[in-house]
């Protein structure tokens, strides 16, 4: 498990929703995923490369965080997932992954980037498919819950 | 328009489904996404890199196609999406992934693939955030339909 990997990516996100969104999301106790309990509404996912090591990130929304995430950036939001919301879905998870790799690379963890996909459909589920055990870091909205997870072939 | 990569691409899907599950998908002609009609219940996604671009691939399933995918392969299969299934589908994006880079490599294109990430949900859409066009491929099996797509940074 990536632990140095867990703070980069969860202050990131805290970070980017804080400033863009003015949104302050608690999180709970990052856990190795066993089950397919992190089930959203819209989910961006972007895929990783290190000379190290190859991995994917996914951040989850529930589909009423992800609208009231795009209020607080804009002032105003669609009532259900649209266009507007997965390209918000895609930025977000573009700058968290950004962040990440800056603070990663400070560790002298040096990886690059693949273009995010997000997925829109009620209840979907993610499987990370990588070789290593699954990082989940669940965080809490007023609104809804966003989950970041992560896995890395290790 | 990438058009140089969507035979490698589709070669190999085609390659893969034939000689892993004895399925012959017939494909119709490439187009390019302008609106979210290719819906599927399970979809390997998997991101690229190479030194000229960055992208995305995704290869989305009916459940019926997935299912008799496993049944062509092993012999037998589940009545819905399982572990099974995400697995399988998350092997076939690697595979397919694997085999249009041999293909591209040998024009000079070498890419990088990260680890493939396989979402299921009923009815769930793909929305590729990279900067190019989204070049997508429907194949028809007797049991549903699969979709390949693919975007890259131009």
């Amino acid at each position: 498990m990536r632990v140095e990997f867990i703070n980069p990516f969860l202050s990131s996100m805290l970070n980017v929703m804080s400033t863009m969104a003015h949104m302050e999301l608690i999180p709970e106790k990052p856990t190795l995923k066993k089950d397919e309990t992190s089930m959203g509404d819209v989910s961006g996912l972007i895929g990783m490369i290190s000379p190290e090591a190859k991995g994917s990130l996914s951040i989850t929304f529930d589909a009423p965080l992800a609208l009231a995430t795009m209020k607080g950036m804009v002032g105003e939001a669609p009532d259900e997932i649209n266009d507007e919301i997965t390209d918000l879905v895609g930025e977000i998870t573009n700058m968290v992954t950004g962040g990440a790799k800056r603070l990663l690379s400070e560790k002298g963890f040096d990886f690059d980037m693949a273009t995010p996909i997000v997925v829109s459909g009620k209840n979907h589920s993610i499987h990370h498919k990588s070789k290593g055990p699954i990082v989940v870091i669940a965080l809490r909205g007023e609104l809804g819950k966003a989950y970041i997870e992560f896995s890395f072939d290790e």
